[in-house]
This record gives structure tokens, sequence and C-alpha cells, in this order.
């Protein structure tokens, strides 16, 4: 096997939800909200798939997407984010977000390169810069509300820097980041000739108190040249499954992106990307009621785990809040996680394990974290939560 | 951007199509079929979308894939190939069969080592082992009916060999490779711990006169310790949009693979793995219909192709037949396909856009061969002949 092969393991999300089967544990691991998106998308993407007059969707979409949904995704960046893009060129859908973070890794980091990140993050970024043949370098969010230390971010760019992966709002913390972070982010990158990969699949999951600071990358001024964001139907309309995703940047990026994505999967989804751009032009109130919702149950769970003592952080917006169990244990929050699932019955995740410090030593904060995900429904959270309390 | 970039440029069946549509040309280029699949798999695909009954289809598969995919995938094999295949650990869908390609090439081919295959070639071959690092070396099939030389194929492996790709049934050529020629190369694999990947999307597209011949890369012995099979769903069921792929092989090989697919797109497709898992375990007698059509398409495409001089080759599956122009024209097969586009409104593409010879010049054969796809309905070949008929 090639030395550019990442470890050969489940994901850590695969891993916690087989855990989870395995033990019947209630699932507050793996992020994808159990109930099935809108009935009104569902039955648009049915219709395409067996209605020919809606246009022919069981045969390969086009390379850059749907043009229905390439501009339904440029009409919304202007009404949301006063961003303006030509969906002819500055748009591109993926198979899930997944495949615009891969795509875009092999696309601009270098091999022999190092690619900078926050941490903790998303776990397939480490795999696809392993992939590339680069290393990825992370700088620590600083808790308890894990914003970003942008000096020591800055300090740790070098010459060997090519890339920087952001994500925000952020997995697993909800943080958001403001404009004047992500302003200095885009005139680093801009100074030292790298390229940005912003995850922005949480962007309309933002909840009540952030909602109004939630910029794209692309709104930035000069992020255009340098930076592309990473869009997803799957969070945004709760079909996961689905694996509609998209990239937004200039021009020249998206189409180096595009060199790399073709020939991945080439194209997928085009009954999804027809029933997505209908949505994404008008939600028929499906986000306000969706944030609505995850509000309420991420209230519930910080609740309980505030009052169980796991000190959970305020987590703005996405799918999860993450509580410290240094004050109840004297466990890792690896090994608490396991207990959890075995013993408790609920699965989450331990935060060293969406960071780099998986490869080596865990640091002090990072040992104490625990990810646990609101986006399930509330009998579910409540019923983790009495688990919990019975036990802890 | 990384030097592992492949060329920026859409892949040749996008170029292909987007002229056709241009010069409002007859599309005999890019493989997908112009019906839809059949009805029933539709419907069952559109129900398990909107009827929750049928299990969640709407989130995220399983990394691995349903478990009624990958048991219906490994009934099949042991039904037509009597190959013996745990769908637990030796079976993984995946988004379509060139994420299947893309993640093997991806997991074995060293950078820096040299990958082998015949030529002509499927495009993303060669741009999956830039991406790896590694370097393509081909082997050309000897015309007129594209038979592998296996001596020179042999000779062409060094101490740099990493990887084998086979395609059988061969794309563009429908050439099938013969048991006597699969074990050939399983002994050299293994003498030469090499990994092979055999791309066999077109195994249910078998035409009469070699329907007894095929047979998969896994049905050699030993060639599970070496090999991995790609499947497709799209092709076998003509729903090429649907990008429901799938490799087999030895466990350890797949687990390897899956280390790559995981962090490339994760996984897609439920409701359509759903429908492709009933599809696979009863086909309604969709194969044998579906290829009573396809060979009547290339009986007429043949026939027509022989009488303007093109001399096409016999192709024994799949979807394309191959033609000489050199009998006819002066001009290259690519310069003969700008004008069978932009003048005679048919468009089909050069062989030289699918060898590497496309990277340096061509060689004399390739330079006068065109690929034309038969998988359209009759009444479109009809009119491309006539067309070129009325111009040549
Ligand atoms: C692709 S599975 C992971 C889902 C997710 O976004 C998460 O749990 O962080
Ligand atoms: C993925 S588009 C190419 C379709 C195809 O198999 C071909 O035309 O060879």
């Amino acid at each position: 096997t090639g030395p550019s092969t990442p470890a050969v393991m489940p994901t850590i999300y695969e891993r916690t939800t087989a855990a989870a089967i395995a033990h019947g544990a209630i699932n507050l691991g793996q992020g994808f909200p159990d109930t099935e998106g809108p009935d009104w998308l569902l039955e648009l993407a049915a219709r395409a798939i067996t209605e020919p007059e809606t246009g022919p969707r069981n045969q390969y979409a086009p390379g850059m997407g749907l043009g229905e949904l390439r501009e339904a995704i440029s009409a919304a960046a202007a009404r949301r984010q006063q961003v303006t893009l030509d969906p002819e060129s500055q748009v591109m859908v993926t198979t899930g977000a997944t495949e615009g973070i891969s795509a875009s890794i092999l696309a601009f980091a270098r091999p022999g390169s190092e690619v900078l990140t926050f941490e903790p993050h998303y776990d397939s970024y480490g795999a696809c810069v392993a992939l590339a043949g680069a290393r990825l370098v992370g700088v620590a969010l600083r808790g308890p509300e894990f914003r970003p230390d942008l000096d020591a971010f800055e300090a740790a760019i070098t010459e060997r820097t090519s890339m920087i992966l952001l994500n925000t709002p952020h997995n697993p913390t909800g943080t958001v980041f403001s404009t004047e972070e992500l302003t200095r982010i885009v005139e680093l990158a801009r100074k030292h000739d790298l390229r940005i990969m912003c995850d922005e699949v949480y962007e309309h999951l933002v909840l009540s108190d952030a909602r109004l600071a939630h910029r794209s990358i692309l709104s930035i001024p000069g992020a255009e040249e340098v930076a592309v964001a990473v869009g997803s139907a799957g969070k945004s309309f709760s079909v996961t499954g689905w694996k509609i995703g998209w990239i937004t940047g200039g021009a020249e990026l998206v189409s180096q992106i595009r060199g790399v994505k073709q020939f991945l999967s080439f194209s997928s989804g085009p009954a999804f990307q027809w029933a997505v751009a209908q949505g994404l032009e008008d939600d028929r109130g499906f986000f306000a009621q969706n944030t609505a919702e995850l509000e309420a149950g991420r209230g519930l769970l910080r609740d309980g785990l505030q009052e169980l003592g796991l000190a959970p952080n305020r987590a703005e917006a996405g799918y999860f809040v993450v509580g410290n169990v240094s004050g109840v244990t004297s466990l890792s929050a690896a090994a608490f996680c396991r207990v959890l699932a075995e013993e408790v019955g609920v699965a989450a995740i331990p935060v060293s394990a969406l960071t780099i410090q998986h490869l080596a030593a865990p640091t002090d904060e990072l040992e104490h974290l625990v990810r646990f995900a609101f986006c399930k429904d509330h009998a579910t959270i409540r019923e983790g939560l009495r688990r919990m309390r019975e036990h802890l």
C-alpha cells in the first residue's frame, strides 16, 4: 500500500455510530438529524426521478452541476452575504461538502508543504492533507469559548505553508468567526500567497444569538482571489444522505478544483440538485423552523450538561456542544466516551479525536473535552441526559 | 496550485457534450443512454426518499454502503461469476465507479511509482495516477480487434511498477479479456507484488457473441489477494446519474481503499442503494432487454459506419464502437471530430483523447480512430448516420 494511504480505520463518526448500535446507546455522536428533511423537498426529489417532464434526472449531471442549482446558489449568496458570484464559473456542485473539501485540498496543498488550520478540526481535513502528501499544522482555538488566536496563527505561517483550512461556523465548537478575524486571515493569505478553503456547511444553522454575525469568507474584500467557500445542502436542509455540496469562489480557483473533482466522482445527484435548487430559492420557512428546533435542542442539552457539571460551551451554531469532563472524572475524554457508550448507553465523541493531537499526545484541555450532538429529536436528547444523570 | 493538480480542463466527455449542444449535434460522444432506466427501479428510489417505512434513506448511508446492497452485490457475484465475497468486508459501495477508480488508485499507486495499463484507456485513470504522484505507462491493445499483447505488457513491468489498471469489458474498444489473459495478468501481479484495479463497469452489457466469455478478475484463482474489481449500477441499469458503484476484492485491499474513500465523499445515495439492491436481486428481465437493445443499436451503427468506409470494430460489449477514418480522410481523428461536430452535426470522441499519447504525439493507428456511442435511441443513431452520409 502507498505511503500516502491514511490510517485504515473507519472514521470516528462511523466507529461511534457502530458502537452506539452495538451497545443500544443513544447516538449523540455522529452529526446527522434523526428527522428526514422537509416533506416538500423529498417530494421534489422523488418527482425528479420518476417524472421525466422535469428534465432527464437519472443520467450524469453536468460536471459543474445543474444550471438551476448554480443560479440558486449564486442568488442565495447575493441575498444572504452580498456576494456576487457568476453561476457559470464561480459555483461548482460537489458530492457533498466532503468532496468540496477533499478536492480543494488535493488541488491546493502542495506535496511537501504545510497546511494550517485551527484545532480541533473536522477529521477529513487531516486525512486529505496526508493524501496530498502535505503536513497539517494546527493552532488551538482558545477555550472556554474557543476563539481564534490570530497572533499564534500568524506565527505558525512558514515558507512551506501552502494553504489554510477554515471552518465557520465551526465544528465541533460552534464558534462563528468575526468579520475582523476573517479579514485578518484573508490579509495573511494574500500576503503569503496562500489558498484558503473555508468550510461553511453550517451557514444556515447559525442560532439566534449569533445569526447576524456570520459572514462568508467570500464577503471579505479581496477574498475571492485566494479563497473558496464550501456549502452543504445536507446540513442546510437536513438531508445529509443526499450528498449535495458546493464550492464557490474566484473562477480560477474553482476551475483548478474542478480539475481534481471531475476525476474523484465526476458529478452526482441530478434529481437532488434539482430539488435543492428550488429549496434554496424558497425554503418555505424551513431554515427558521429548523434553527428554532436546533436552538431548543441546544438549550435542553446545555442545561442538562450544566447540571451534570460538564460546563458546556455556548455553541453559537451547528449541531454540537462541547462539554468538559475534568470536573466530574479523572478519566480522559476518550476513556470517558468509552464508558459512556458501553455502560451509560450514550454515544459522544472525544474532541481529541478531532485534532492532530490524536497523532501525538493530547494537550491538557483537549484531553477533557467531549462533543455532544443536539441535532436529534428532543425525546432522544432527554433520554440521553436521563441515562447520564442516572450514572454520573 | 499544487504540482499534483491535473490539467485544468473539463473532461473530454464534458467538452464533447458541450460542443454537441453548442452545434445542435447528435451526441454519439459521451457514454450515457438517452432513456431513463427501468420505471420500476425509478419508483423504488422515489419511494425510498418519500416513504420512511422503507428505512431512513435521506441521511448518511453507512460508509461501506447499505447492508442490503452489499448482500445483493455478493449474491450476484456468486451467481454470475462463482465468486464468494463476504458482504461485510469484501464489498464497498462507492460514489459511482469513478470514485471506485479514484480511491483505488490513490490507495495503491505509490508516489514516484509507475502504473501500467492498456491503451486506449478511460480518461480518469491518467488523471488519478497523476494526482497520486505516479506515472502512467501504457501498452497498446493491438488492432483491428484490440487484443492485449501480454509479452509487451510483461516487458513494461519495471522495479518501479506498483499497480496495474485493467478494464474488461473495455472502453472504448469493447474488448472482453479472456480467462487466459486475465490469468496471466494475475500471475504477473502476484510475482511482482503489484495491485490490480479491474474496471468491470460494463459487466452487464456484454453483447451476445461474447456473453459467455466475460470473466471477472476475481474469478481467477489467487486474484483476491492482489486485485479489486469495480462495478457500476449506473451502467448496469441505465441510471448513470445515480452514481452508485462498488469495489469488491480481498478484505484487506477493500479496507485500504476505504481508508481513502471515506474522506473523498464519505458515503452517498442511500435511497439509490436501496433500489439497486432490489434490482440486482431481481432485474425483472432488464439486463436481457437492455443488451438486446444495445445489440440492435450496435448493429445499426456498425452497418452505417461500414457503409461509410469507417471500418468499425466488432465491439463485443459496452456502449461504443471504434471506427478508423484513415480510409476516408487525411485529417487526424481529432480534427475529423471537430469537423464532424461543427459541420456535420455529429459529436464523437477521438480515441487519441483516451490515451497517454495525448500528452505527446499520437501514434499512427491511434491518430485515426474515432469512438461512437451506440447507447442512444435508434432514431438518434439513424439521424447521426444520415448526417454523416450526407456530408462524407
Ligand atoms: C460525514 S459523517 C460526520 C458528520 C459530521 O459532520 C460530524 O459528526 O461532525
Ligand atoms: C463520466 S462521463 C463518461 C462516460 C463514459 O463512460 C464514457 O463516455 O466513456
